[in-house]
């Protein structure tokens, strides 16, 4: 019987199936790959392979696939990560490694042609059309890019709270909430001020700004202006990317299908200014069929499909 | 004779002037206080006290003044800064310790009441009025804060290169300026977007992005549209900052002058779109009398005068 491993490495959580238990492990996410990035990237799963490794079967091959939010972009790089994963584990036959649009892509869809849009703590779109063309449009990281993201609304949110101490926005109940996930949670000083200029330090800095967009949704649902602005804000940037993306690529009229997935649609608040701002005629969204993890399973299986073009793979000695 | 140190601690460069020497110093810029702001602040003080330590006469006291970008903020933090510094070097009776907006604004006003904006790689903005009441608005860092920034232009500039590229915005000079500065100059990979998510995890993160404003700014005077507009609005943004402490204080008719300081304000491409945005009929735009480092040797003087209560003062033992 063919064994496999799949791998879903996050900002958040790293998690994993196999062919051959039911247990679940998840690690600690992703991040920071500044100093080492094949070293990171390898060290993301790490603690994975390490916790599965007594339970292979030494002469029954392992093909494993990673979704990975970190993974190094020259080509050189993703190669020394399959190695180096390789080396760790000789009983696996072969490595594939997807970026994790792709996978996302791929679980939502079980792996037919169409446009995911992802937005969790970051946001990235990708399209695949029936021959495998594919385009990638935001997914370029929080500083610049992610328009839409939980971290991107945070932000938004996080800056309206400070105007609103500076008198320069009206009233907002997002002051009052910044305050709390800032000063009470994180304890980062007794100053908004103070917390965010020492916010812009923090390794962690990505995760507990992404944190404050549900205090932002909470605020608009609950009837602030000013959240629901922000709100409606990241609905249109989504929307946006995904029309991007739409217009990149030439699919059959069949495959003109658009998936949803991560954590910023989970809220109508979300969700239907989003569609309502996406106007693309001739496009269905249609419900996400699985996870990125679900993805990541399908693409250890016999054949990666269409998305064979856009993961790396290395087979062992 | 009396004799004082000045020091100012910025984000690029570290510079000194002191009562008995000509001779000038400078050392790197401070970043990253993340894990322990009080060593990190110290240790942007230090080899420049190091240099000194020499030229010192052991028994004749000196006044030491420092404006710091990087100072912790609850009092103890400060303290603790300003008690290393008295372990260090004996010789000095007295450590004053004031954030650079603090010293931008001494410097730009002679110490006199008003307005004054610094915008570099960051923004802050401070109103002083002839009763010594204070308002700062912005300098909350590049993570939410510093609106009009070149941090500010410099992300704005890189993610229109980014939406040029994904066809979301007309073309642009911006693209080919972002990829020559991330590419060519930084040797960061053969993608745009590869380039960008590894930049969100480099030390040195901030510095790279501030210093993508220049070509943005070079972009509008060469009649880049796209960029223009990016100016305009680190221009209205850096007004509305103005006219927000401006608002925060209650100075004299004589006292509403606002000088502006800072690598922003050095082309007209963005100083005369801001003056035009000011909107304030009762004020004037005065020009700087001087640099932060002459704010910071103005307080090292007999008396901070208007300052005093802006800054944090420890006499040695």
């Amino acid at each position: 019987m063919r064994r496999w491993m799949a791998i879903d490495v996050g900002q958040t959580t790293v998690r994993v199936r196999t062919s051959w238990t039911s247990e679940v492990i998840t690690a600690p996410g992703f991040h920071d790959p500044a100093a080492d990035p094949v070293a990171a990237a390898f060290g993301a799963v790490r603690p994975i392979l390490a916790a599965f490794a007594g339970s292979m079967i030494d002469d029954v091959p392992v093909v494993l696939a990673i979704g990975h939010t970190g993974l190094p972009e020259p080509a050189e790089g993703l190669d020394a990560v399959a190695k180096l994963i390789l080396a760790e584990l000789p009983v696996v036959s072969e490595v594939r490694l997807f970026p994790d649009a792709v996978t996302a892509h791929a679980g939502a869809l079980s792996g037919r042609a169409g446009v995911v849009v992802a937005a969790g703590t970051g946001t990235v779109c990708l399209g695949v059309d029936s021959a495998g063309r594919a385009a990638r449009v935001d997914g370029v990281g929080h500083l610049v890019g992610d328009a839409g993201s939980a971290y991107d609304l945070g932000r938004a949110g996080l800056r309206q709270a400070v105007w609103h101490q500076e008198r320069r926005e009206a009233a907002s109940a997002l002051y009052e909430a910044a305050r709390r996930h800032l000063l009470d949670d994180l304890d980062l000083g007794d100053d908004l001020g103070a917390s965010l200029r020492r916010l812009c330090w923090l390794p962690d800095r990505v995760k507990l700004v992404a944190a404050f967009a549900r205090p932002v949704i909470d605020s608009a649902q609950a009837g602030d202006q000013v959240a629901a602005r922000l709100v409606g804000q990241a609905a249109a940037d989504l929307a946006a990317t995904v029309r991007a993306c739409a217009a990149l690529i030439e699919p059959a009229a069949e495959d003109r299908r658009i998936a949803c997935v991560g954590g910023m649609f989970a809220s109508d608040a979300l969700a239907q200014p989003f569609r309502a701002a996406l106007d693309l005629a001739d496009w269905r969204v249609v419900p996400a069929d699985g996870t990125v993890l679900d993805g990541t399973v399908l693409l250890a299986g016999d054949s990666p499909g269409l998305h064979a073009s856009l993961g790396h793979f290395r087979k062992g000695s």
